[in-house]
């Protein structure tokens, strides 16, 4: 009765495994996993990013099981058995000279949920503290919920970046956060581009007045964008980025590019370009949004697989061209 | 009568040549060099850097000859002969849609003094439009306004970045612009770093607070700096730049690195930094330094050449460890 299934990653090789449920240490409550979503960093772990080993999995939503109180421990009021909750996938320490500057998110000895020190949501239950948690008002449906994490770190760009209802804007990248990264600047701007390599994948956006271009054709493109945000991954983004944007324009990086390249930062200095590194952002807003309805993440939704179908799960999420893939324990 | 010296660059060598004098075009004025500083972006031209033919040199001051008024132009009463001034270096067309959004500094089709497309200081006259002057008052000696061109693009750098007292600074670089940038930021933060190779060139900030670390030794600084300028032009230095910032901090890049070398966005990403490409800077800002004696660049001069021994100056200016090297006409 204390196993559980979950999809880990060991050794080098994803299965299925059967595993103790975890406790909750104080100041921590344990979760019900209700839907996750798979995310590129999760097939990058499996390829070997982080060095990661454990339960796979940070994009999800579920039900308050327990919670083991702390005395004065910050957050205590944050959830209650019963409660519907987005989980922050960072766990500072809360002590260090990082954190105590505000910058949780970057403490050096963080775990972070699924991808360095800290089993995932790809399980039937999960824990985290009760700081990491935001209950998830009832109006908004499991299946737009799971993608508050990714949206959170779509509307990082708004906040990192002041963005006018005028400015021209570049996505370049049609995968999962490239989309949503489209569908959030759509409601900032008129004027937003997307270049990517999926006819199929880009449609999700064109009825917002997001204008597609296939990458072979992004070289007619002006060079004349306010803002570009890499979100494709790839190393020619970062080429494509410099060559379309405006002097002293900003470029968002969103994505991290594996392995080296030769690389020429004389651009950035003769056009005063600013580049901007940007990864997780402010669930609260991605709530807010889900709420309002400013952004509608289910076109996005590819495919839903059970738990112990975990393994099918990855291997449809790695096929080109499919978008997101849920996992319901 | 009508022949002058010029220090030119030509199919591939630098050479003392006897040209005409230059007529001022409509809405310049022919300026006799007082005084002009060789820059590293002079010696890189020597390199084949932006393939430039035609006379060096941007770093000057000059004294108005003669003025060809053109109606209705803008500028017109910037300079009357005689005057003593600072000359911008770009020369954008003001009329394309990068002039007219304000960025006239990057202007596709620019000329660039001595740089691009346009004949420089390191002759007996030269012409710049009325635009571009900045008269020079009378308390600023010659060979502190020599450095007005340089002291703008090293005071850029808190035009683009936010420095406040208590933030920990570091340049990279000792050569003349990092020593200048250092100048420029011991004045706004109490905590400012300098690392270079040369002991006796870090020497010239030590008695302004700036504290300065060796290369060799450059691991062993703590990864807390809220700002780094990279000022080195070497590999290495956007390296130790992204190794030494605190998450969420700022990479000033104020020169360029020749030729690809391979690299690793990903701590850009990973720890949210931004990078800030940063080139000219303000004029009048420099002027205004240099009148209330917020900044003295003298120690920093090495030697002075007359003209005709502009080829031994560009020699003396290539030699490691010598810092500004000034020439007379």
């Amino acid at each position: 009765m204390n196993g559980m299934p979950a999809l880990r990653f060991e050794r080098g090789r994803v299965r299925l495994d059967s595993v103790p449920i975890p406790k909750p240490a104080p100041g921590e409550a344990l979760l019900e996993v209700v839907l996750a979503g798979v995310c590129a960093t999760d097939l990058e772990i499996t390829k070997g990013y982080m060095d990661f080993s454990g339960t796979l999995g940070h994009e999800f939503i579920g039900r308050v099981v327990s919670v083991a109180r702390r005395r004065g421990a910050a957050g205590a009021d944050r959830a209650s058995p019963g409660d519907r909750v987005a989980g922050e996938i960072n766990l500072p320490c809360r002590a260090c000279p990082v954190c105590r500057s505000g910058l949780g998110n970057h403490c050096p000895t963080r775990a972070v949920l699924g991808i360095l020190g800290k089993d995932g949501a790809f399980a039937q239950y999960v824990t985290l503290p009760l700081e990491n948690l935001h209950p998830v008002p009832g109006t908004i449906p499991d299946e737009k919920a799971v993608f508050i994490e990714p949206l959170a770190a779509a509307l990082e760009v708004l906040e990192q970046v002041d963005v006018r209802k005028s400015d021209r804007l570049l996505v370049i990248g049609d995968g999962r956060l490239g989309l949503l990264v489209a569908m959030v600047l759509a409601r900032a701007s008129g004027r937003v581009t997307l270049v990517g390599r999926h006819p199929e994948k880009m449609a999700r956006v064109e009825g917002l007045g997001v204008r597609t271009v296939p990458v072979r054709r992004a070289g007619t493109l002006r060079r004349a964008f306010d803002v570009v945000v890499e979100a494709s991954g790839g190393p020619e983004g970062w080429d494509t980025a410099l060559a379309k944007l405006r002097p002293r324009g900003t470029l968002v990086l969103k994505t991290t590019v594996h392995g080296g390249r030769p690389w020429n930062p004389a651009p950035i200095v003769i056009d005063e370009i600013t580049v901007v590194g940007s990864r997780c952002g402010p669930f609260p807003k991605a709530i807010e949004w889900l709420e309002k309805g400013w952004v509608d993440p289910t076109p996005l939704v590819a495919a839903r697989f059970g738990l112990r179908e975990g393994l099918r799960a990855l291997e449809e999420a790695r096929t080109p061209g499919v978008l997101k893939v849920l996992i319901q324990p």
